[in-house]
């Protein structure tokens, strides 16, 4: 045979090998065959296709290849069962996504919206699980059963689950990763992080509004968010030149509801006598309501009064005067925490601490 | 041998046998096997354990029932590889979700949760993969390929990339369904689908104002949703006794960020002036800034004027003054979709069309 003649030869096989294979593949996927089920052999392919066993073999082998079936030596081909997705848990308190809090309406939805806009099935074969803290806690003891290909959890800002099931998962060899803030993090060492500064959040909020001139400058405090308060006094006490503000000055609220409900104005009018000119909502909602109250009195923002708010949700571009606020890139940090995960599941790298990278995001109202 | 002893030893075996189980588990999960390896065969195991040969069996029966493990008639025990989890993916242009544009911001999240919320792998094997029109088109020839256990697509509202693909979804026998606006599907024929009622919503939002009394109601429209205006127009013509408002009275305008950035007082004093009470919002965003425009001009709302918006996203709950709104149950609706979507997959039942149900969510505004 000349050269000539097995070139062409070679590559008649090569195009049909490239139908049969379409061929084989549809007679698996339209599920004439389940899992492990013998498929047919090298003999009964060429005999049925009426091909010859180069092309059988060359369908045979390209199949394999692409996970559709596998052989065992001297045992025969079989069908792959279809490909594995392996599973990463993602526990957030989404079902508390109705209330009106802004950590499940703005929060939840954009550090899923990350991890789902990492995953992509070409590059990693991972796929997210929701779930609630109680739901987790349920199956935790049957974890593997249950999510048969889970490889790794990550915690969206609930510390308490994640340093109580730390070692049950650490147990079970399963990898974590916390997201959340820094502060939160204080009572575990050496976990799989990626945190927000708290501290530098409101180093941040003082030092875009001392940028401004603003000399006098309010916090506004909810009982909840207390390491935030914690840094501005420390701020107040180390750069007194600035005289931010006097104790008295700090607008305390025992819960946004209070903030919500109550008639607010004439400690805001309080403030303006003081000399005050701006003022940091040390609390996701609160920046929203004390602006909306601010306008609705007639104060003028900004003008009379700048506000600040932490964080940056979607809804501070949307209020009557569009409001500055510090940005935890909570989307983009998601996408990081899953792609760190997999960097530990993949190739089990170090434990590490990594810091995610707030800014200010200036709108109308400072 | 008596009984009392046979039930004794009996107890033996199954107490060996769970912890036989559990030390092969973790041979086979810490991977000192790969999948499809022949895995150790009773008298291997029996040996190295050091255990009789009924405990051998049940602790391999068990592993082989909780598919750990297969078995192979003649060809002995092999390690199974992980359990599958289904895919169905979910396309959704949440790339935009960074901008201000409420289907983004709250509605792609909301059909996310509901999805999630319903995939409970106990009950269901599926995983959602959420893709861009664009990323879900530039895999579709190899769809089989790339996203191997996928079972399913559901989209939700791109219906122009709905329409474009259901031929070649057909063709790889892949289950499609579509949420949205039934206006938007008038051009698809028995589509598998959940769709909400665009001249449903229109009709409640028009009772609602007039059991409250309102006689003289407008209409404000953005160009982007021309159903709503449609229907509005024709309860106008059928429902002259009210009188409602003159074709001069509806508020018109080409895109949303001109109804933002225009001074529009001018618009609502005439409107106040017609004797008009109430307004219909006819698309998402234009509620808030509408509403937001009236509060910041001193107008009062409600008491010169009631607005309503469509449809319901959390932000309502969160304007100066709390604004009533059309519902549509997303996330409820969301989870039905999957639900709707598995019995297709999975029991092969017919196609229909689902109706999601609407409500008026009343809150200060009206």
């Amino acid at each position: 045979m000349t050269i000539v003649n097995q070139l062409k030869i070679s590559a008649v096989s090569i195009k049909g090998a490239k139908a049969l294979e379409q061929n084989l593949l549809e007679k698996i996927s339209k599920e004439k065959y389940k899992p492990h089920d013998l498929f047919l052999s090298l003999e009964k392919i060429s005999n049925i296709y009426n091909v010859n066993k180069t092309t059988a073999q060359r369908a045979l082998h390209s199949l394999v290849g692409k996970n559709y079936l596998y052989q065992i030596h001297g045992k025969g081909t079989f069908v792959a069962p279809p490909a594995v997705t392996f599973q990463v848990l993602v526990i957030a308190d989404y079902e508390t996504g109705t209330n009106n809090d802004f950590g499940s309406i703005f929060g939840i939805p954009a550090f899923l919206r990350g991890v789902l806009k990492k995953i992509d099935l070409e590059k990693y074969n991972y796929s997210p699980v929701m779930l609630t803290k109680k739901k987790f806690i349920e199956i935790l003891p049957d974890i593997e059963l249950i999510y048969r290909s889970c490889r790794g959890v990550i915690f969206f800002r609930n510390i308490d689950i994640f340093v109580k099931t730390l070692p049950v998962l650490k147990d079970k060899n399963i990898p974590s990763f916390f997201y959340g803030s820094d502060a939160l993090l204080e009572s575990v060492s050496n976990a799989d992080c990626l945190v927000y500064n708290e501290g530098g959040i409101t180093d941040l909020a003082i030092n875009h509004l001392l940028k401004l001139s603003h000399k006098k400058i309010s916090y506004l405090y909810i009982d909840e968010s207390p390491t935030q308060k914690k840094r501005f006094n420390l701020f107040l006490q180390e750069n007194k030149k600035y005289k931010f503000c006097t104790e008295n000055d700090i607008l305390y609220f025992k819960t946004i509801k209070e903030l919500i409900h109550n008639n607010i104005i004439p400690d805001i009018k309080r403030l303006l006598k003081n000399g005050i000119t701006a003022i940091i909502c040390g609390q996701e909602e609160a920046g929203v309501y004390f602006l909306n109250k601010c306008l609705m009195a007639g104060i003028k923002i900004p003008g009379e009064l700048s506000v600040l708010t932490i964080s940056n949700y979607p809804i501070c571009a949307l209020t009557p005067v569009p409001l500055s606020a510090v940005h935890i890139p909570i989307e983009e940090d998601a996408g990081r925490c899953l792609e760190l995960l997999i960097d530990i599941i993949e190739h089990g790298s170090k434990s590490e601490k990594h810091i995610s990278k707030t800014t200010i995001v200036r709108r109308l109202s400072t």
